[in-house]
């Protein structure tokens, strides 16, 4: 991948900001894993990156589940006796169950309240509920407001639709100099929730625009997709295009304060587990580095045992561990550009080591060759025109005997990576270094 | 393995109450590795489990070794010279060093001297010695009643007789649906000694006892064996059945108040080894995991290079480590009922994991299977019906690849083994797991 | 390898000194990695032991490096205006950059000073400095005296000469029962510097000649030649031996009063990494172990990925850790006869691990063998007369299956090799155990 020319050293600057202004512009819609929020959502994007839409059909079988039906909803309220609307779908749209059914009736609070959920721990949050795969209703409201409700009579109405319809996703590939894939997936069926998930649909969004200007070594899928039957449904019609994953990464709460987490993906020692890993190491900045668990994001299919693809999610804090978590305090508050700019970073310096991480062959491997005549001596290691030093040229020199990539001899010298490629670029311009077939 | 009825439970209240009673029925019996002491105590046994009694006569050979002589006693003294018994047999087994050979004499001090033993660091105690492979005599007393003796003539009586006779041991084998075999094995030739080893006598009795009505996976045999000698000659006469010894146990020690202490197999990380970890790691108490070494007790011989069977121990405060140990003092004050039904109960729990620990595969390996359609979706960790819980659920679904059985996915996930059985065993019954050929 | 007789009982006591007084002869002389002072080195190391001598034309090829001119020296000096000679190479020969072209001048200060070097830090002290492979000239000086030069006329002398000739080393082979070999090599091209490398040229040439008169397992070679282009010259001429190096150490810095440091091999994990991690370990001193890296002395060579042979380095204080090094303070003071004693006697204890590190295989595999009738029954760990206890006898008769070497054994058992090494005696004796084939 080539060095970054100004113009692009100027964007990743206004990167942060570009995450966060799309965020802002996705905010106000109702996502869910159907219908026309979600649709809505990938004409966004598609606004930026030439996404390709697949619609699937309502009863489409997809592995063990059934695509459902779609559903929509114009508006909703719980009016009191007053006629005030005392939850107003139009506040906010976590106020309504996602895929409640359709109701327009008449209740006093007692019956009422079955039917509403509040946080005693945070009472002036809204939580955020779903129920997908069960035809009910509900509302979600701040529980102080629970509290000022008189025991009247209230009328109920949610105006949505729960019909045959279709299950919306986006896809973008990007071709490489390999048919071999690194995926970039992102969850797009979260309301107003802004770090779960539109960070991971905006760090997803400009990632993809970014490598699209750029020369590839790896082709790139990027898919938008509603949780869970999101990815049950892909890989359902792409079985067999599967095998072509090499390195994955599930992009979600990328935008909050907190420091950086990498879940590793079922085989814990992937490449891109050693990759995140090191990039994490090096980044100068507190870290944490989690075991796979079946639960989280979509990385449980991509990792569930039928394909066990090496897939982690690099996060900042992972979902349920931060109290605004599926409320309305993971708001535009929540997330800011500085956040975003950085995890947007890590994912680059990611990119940068899968691209670059190649297996070498020391062409002169008895005895170190004479640096010297070839004028690769007593370079010093800040040297800015080089990027490398001595002892990285010895490194890499010392451990290219095909059963190293650049990342192993990063991870066993000490160095960080880019010094290790620059190094194997300069023996490989002076024929002490052919790439090799791999490890 | 069924689920313990009522009637087992009330047992297993008991059962620590029990197998004292059983220990303080055994006490007095002067055993040795042969003899009529070790007889009667087999005779007791088998007031509990129908024990198979093998004779093996003096001077057959077993691999190195030759079975000794028989060796029996009828009573012991000195006296002095107002014809006291100063050392008296009647009042302690422990007072004569096992495998005396018969004496009757008359010794000053000074000469009887080169035959008593003492200890100098508890000179109320009396310690307990051996000699069975060297003809002598001797006694064992107090340091303090020593210190009493006067300088006059002694009259000394060792009522003994080493003749060719028999090395006799038990042996009792429970049939399973395999003919794969769990070993437990203890020794019974120490004399009025509790914790070594009529403790573990009492808890492989009631074990047994208690396996003998329960369904069962593996077959198991019980040996109650002389120490060494017995092994050996067990090992000789049934070369061609050790490879169904797939787990195996040494039981001793187990009624001190000490924690639990668990010496591996040779082989270090074999599926007992597993097993007990795992059993004590999560049992709430403090314990400690010990390498193998060649020493102990009869675990040497069956991890003797040639046999190198997965036997490990499982005691509480292993041998040598408590100063009790091969003295008076190992007495009926040293066991008690809890710390022997807490023994009980870790060996029980043990073989819960043996007997369950099978490896499955999951059916619906391509992303996760619906739960929610087959009612076991957000189940909760407390259930008391089930069990076991939804993560539980997702980490027998992503692991069961078999590659990994139920105690490997138990130690991964964090969770007890029994969560993980409960959750494999429900799973089963919804056709979307079946069980493997194994790792 | 026999016992240490009286009389070398009496050589080791005196070794220490010995090596210090060889230091103390050979410290004058100016080394470079050709030359006359090389050849006198080699020569008075061959009044110890029958070294064969090499010569190599300048020109030579050797791999990808070409033997460079011979450089030899006379006379250097800087005079001022007064005719005083501030600078004299006959008071130091660190005072000429090794490998100055001759030169006859008078230059102002400030031209002169680009030739100049000093050490800041320690004005005091001399830098020792080369220039082998640019063609140039230079001069070394305290700090102190530069500062008191004034700004005038310097007349400067270097009578050198640098023309073709020959490279210079020394190779000592020591054959033994197998034809695989021990290599220990040391660089012989420093000039006024103690510890970094008269020290380790002493104690390969004692440990040579007393080696030379043991009974040996292994074949030895001792290579005396200068650093990097004397490993590669070797190994370019003698490519086809390099198989029979099992094991080997790079002698450098082993006369500074710091901790012995053991730099490991490439592979890490070779047997001459265990040898040195078990005898550093039991040493009853601190010591360090550090990883190999492509940096050092000729373990650079003969670890190069061509070759990765099990070379390690085993060393007191480490090349570049120690102010002193490479300046004039790397004196007679640095180093002590007690420190050499000190680490000759850890090569010798190493090379004690390697002859007997052999790997047996149980003659009596299936349970225990009757020690006693043997006479090997309760052998207490302090005997003299065994150098070995019970214990021992039962880790090797557990662990002799013929995939645990001793060194293997006394690692995983916690014994000291040597016990280990004679209760494996004691067995063969006894017919127990034979020798394998290795594990």
């Amino acid at each position: 991948m080539a060095e970054a020319s100004t113009k692009h050293v100027m964007d990743r600057e206004k990167i942060g900001q570009q995450m966060y202004e799309f965020i802002r512009a996705l905010y106000p819609i109702c996502r869910s894993i159907t219908g026309a929020g979600l649709r809505e959502t990938l004409k966004q994007i598609s606004e930026h990156i030439p996404l390709q839409i697949s619609e699937v059909a309502t009863g489409t079988e997809v592995f063990d589940w059934t695509v459902p039906k779609e559903w929509n909803i114009r508006d909703a309220y719980i009016k009191n006796l007053a006629g005030e609307r005392v939850v107003d779908f139009r506040k906010s749209n976590l106020h309504v169950v996602s895929y409640s059914v359709p109701v327009r009736t008449r209740l006093p609070l007692s019956e009422l309240k079955t039917h509403l959920f509040t946080l005693l721990d945070h009472p002036d949050w809204i939580p955020y509920r779903t129920s997908y795969y069960q035809e009910t209703w509900g509302f979600c409201l701040r529980h102080q407001d629970l509290l000022r409700m008189k025991d009247e009579q209230y009328e109920v109405c949610i105006d949505s639709s729960l019909d045959a319809g279709h299950l919306t996703y986006g896809e973008y590939h990007l071709p490489g100099e390999e048919e071999s894939e690194v995926l970039i997936s992102c969850h797009t069926c979260h309301p107003s929730l802004c770090n779960d998930n539109l960070s991971g649909i905006a760090l997803a969004t400009f990632l993809a625009r970014h490598l699209s200007t750029q020369p590839r070594r790896y082709s790139y899928r990027f898919l938008f997709i509603p949780g869970t039957i999101g990815s049950i449904t892909w890989l359902s019609r792409n079985e067999d295009k599967t095998h072509r994953i090499k390195h994955g990464l599930v992009a979600a709460c990328v935008g909050d304060p907190g420091k950086s987490t990498y879940k590793k993906s079922r085989q814990g020692d992937a490449e891109i587990d050693k990759a995140v890993t090191h990039v994490l190491k090096h980044s100068g900045q507190d870290y944490e580095i989690m075991d796979f668990s079946p639960y989280g994001y979509d990385e449980r299919q991509y990792n569930s045992p039928g394909f066990n693809l090496p897939v982690g999610s690099l996060m900042r804090t992972p979902n349920g561990r931060y109290p605004e978590y599926h409320t309305s305090a993971d708001n535009l508050d929540f997330v800011s550009a500085e956040s975003l700019k950085d995890s947007y970073q890590k994912y680059l310096s990611v990119i940068q080591v899968l691209e670059n991480n190649r297996t070498y062959i020391n062409l002169n491997p008895k005895c170190e060759p004479q640096l010297g005549k070839r004028g690769l001596y007593r370079l010093m290691g800040g040297d800015r025109d080089t990027g490398f030093d001595q002892m990285s040229l010895l490194w890499v020199l010392n451990l290219s005997d095909g059963r190293h990539s650049l990342l192993d001899i990063a991870e066993r010298s000490g160095y960080e990576f880019s010094v290790i490629k620059n190094a194997a670029h300069a023996l490989c311009e002076k024929a002490l270094l052919k790439e090799s077939s791999g490890p």
